[in-house]
């Protein structure tokens, strides 16, 4: 019996009323597979936790979390509560920092049955891989002077190191996809981040002669995510960039609400991060509408992730027959609620 | 009579072919005027400018524009020539920077005719006012250590003075538009420059009570861009962010070769400089079909500039007036050349 420890956290907002849902149906697949068993622990880490400690978790939250197989995050952040950066910094970045979480993959596909927005969104299905690890999100920089003098200052760090792991994950994965890798740079604009990254770029791909590569500037390639994005199979990215672009690519799709992520932990040493794209929604709380597709989909990242891809495909395939079917929640155009949503891919999956 | 001197640099690619045809263009408009006429010099600056000397323009280069009244440019960039970050550090961002042209403004909106990529493009009609001269595009940065240990560095600069100016310039704008500003932000991921981004907006904001303010990630903002465009009005970015979000504006128009833009020189010291937002293209140099419409629209907002709004007006009009007969280069669906499309332009200016 295989069985694997979860630590789900909720988060704020909607993350509080969809990763329920992905734990049913994360029950119902272990079921359907008999050799293996869920056990989730629910940490309630979040903006409300921190109005009463004063801390997004806990002194020993890392230490709390380390000994499990894999974290299942819904949301974090509520701008009316706590100012993002606290309430970011203080929880989700800090565990994709600590647990050393390197690569975030975002995958981006037409879902049947979904409305993109887009007039013509052929059959696009490409998957960005974010360094998660350092880039323009450092926490090195600061301000100087007063008034109107005032100054800041931020650092963008990128390494070696950093940047050819998330190139190599990204050629690894274009193996087995259609053989064809972007790397979104700004080497035009940002002379000496991006032309390394660049070279980076060049070296690792002698590594890889059968896979195809091209380079794009981000103002561009964002451009051609709404234009032609059934030209692209795995852009790799920077942590800004690839924020950006899987945002796209969440639009591109119909709704944000569906899009997954998945962390990383490439070492071993920690449990990798599975949580969907979007936010907390802080104007949808309570309202039984939130989209649970984004964490449901996730769930599915998490299985593929432990070797689970047969059943990972089983449910992607759920997921799709339901959406098909216009059984999907407001954001999307539907008229069901998360719970109906969720129930109807529980029940595609047992049959 | 008032006449204005113009300094054109067409630069790489299709600027060579689209600036020549916006000057007919000009000259057209300045004889329906009568008071008025443009005199045009042009300076060969490019990347094959560079393969001959050595540099992008001569040692005395912004000596020699320094007394035009505008600078009206093409494109700059071949990477298969010259690597981008000297082509353009070396000529359009030298210009921009030394010129204190410190705003970048870019509309996109629906125009008559042009199919969008979006399914319900609505009535989008919203104005980019970028940072122009520092924030992420710093040439402040370096490397360190060699092989896999390898670092580079890359400063983002925020000065109060750069943003407050550049707030400003779109609060203004705003009273004479829908009287509404959204703040590109990230202070979520990015917690020094950002978050004091932040503050400068709330600052700013409250010198502009009767003007509707909101702050978004620059994620979910390029993500509402093909979501909802139209619930903007007057967007105020980054350098960078600006940069992104304007490429996603030219890409719902329909195409990013009608996109045009303004750097602004706000102290009268500089000439400023109309560019449109679109690259060199080099892959259809010489073909005859480069969109001349992002140059065109780019001479309205030369046009504004010099106090001419009524004639800008009436030449977007005719511009619009073309578009929706479809009398539009292969990018945008047709099947109309350069020439005949700026021809028509011009032949319904006159009309
Ligand atoms: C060519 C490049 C440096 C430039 C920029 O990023 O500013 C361009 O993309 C633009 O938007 O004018
Ligand atoms: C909330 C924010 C810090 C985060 C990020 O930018 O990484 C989010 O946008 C994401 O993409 O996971």
């Amino acid at each position: 019996m295989k069985k694997l420890m979860i630590a789900s956290i909720p988060g704020d907002g909607v993350g509080k009323e969809v990763v329920p849902e992905a734990e049913r149906v994360l029950k119902a697949v272990s079921e359907l597979h008999g050799g293996m068993e869920f056990q989730f622990s629910s940490f309630p880490w979040s903006c409300e936790y921190y109005l009463e400690h004063g801390t997004m978790m806990p002194e020993n939250g890392l230490e709390q979390l380390k000994g499990f197989d894999s974290i299942f995050l819904g949301a974090v952040g509520n701008q009316n509560l706590v100012p993002d950066h606290v309430s970011l910094w203080g929880l989700l970045i800090n565990i994709r920092r600590e647990f050393e979480q390197v690569i975030n993959v975002r995958p981006a596909k037409v879902l049947k049955g979904l409305t993109s927005p887009l007039v013509n969104p052929k059959d696009f299905d490409l998957l960005v891989v974010r360094e998660n690890s350092e880039g323009e999100y450092s926490s090195i920089g600061g301000r100087i002077h007063q008034g109107e003098d005032e100054i800041a200052i931020q650092n963008a760090v990128f390494s070696r190191r950093g940047i050819e792991r998330a190139m190599r994950y990204a050629f690894e994965l274009a193996k087995s996809r259609r053989g064809h890798v972007t790397s979104a740079t700004k080497s035009n604009g940002i002379v000496y981040s991006m032309p390394f990254w660049d070279e980076v770029f060049d070296e690792v791909s002698k590594e890889y002669p059968s896979i195809h590569t091209d380079s794009q500037h981000i103002d561009a390639l964002a451009a051609f995510f709404v234009t032609r994005p059934e030209h692209f199979d795995v852009i790799v990215a920077s942590n800004l960039f690839g924020d950006i672009l899987t945002d796209v690519g969440a639009a591109i799709m119909g709704s944000i609400g569906v899009a997954p992520a998945a962390n990383i932990n490439l070492n071993g040493k920690y449990p990798s991060m599975f949580e969907p794209v979007h936010g907390s929604a802080p104007d949808i709380i309570g309202k039984g509408i939130a989209n649970p597709i984004g964490q449901i989909w996730t769930a599915k990242m998490l299985l593929d992730h432990h070797g689970e891809t047969e059943l990972g495909e089983h449910l992607l395939q759920s997921i799709e027959h339901v959406t098909s079917k216009g059984i999907v929640t407001p954001d999307i155009g539907g008229k069901h609620s998360t719970t109906e949503v969720t129930n109807e891919i529980i029940k595609t999956l047992q049959n």
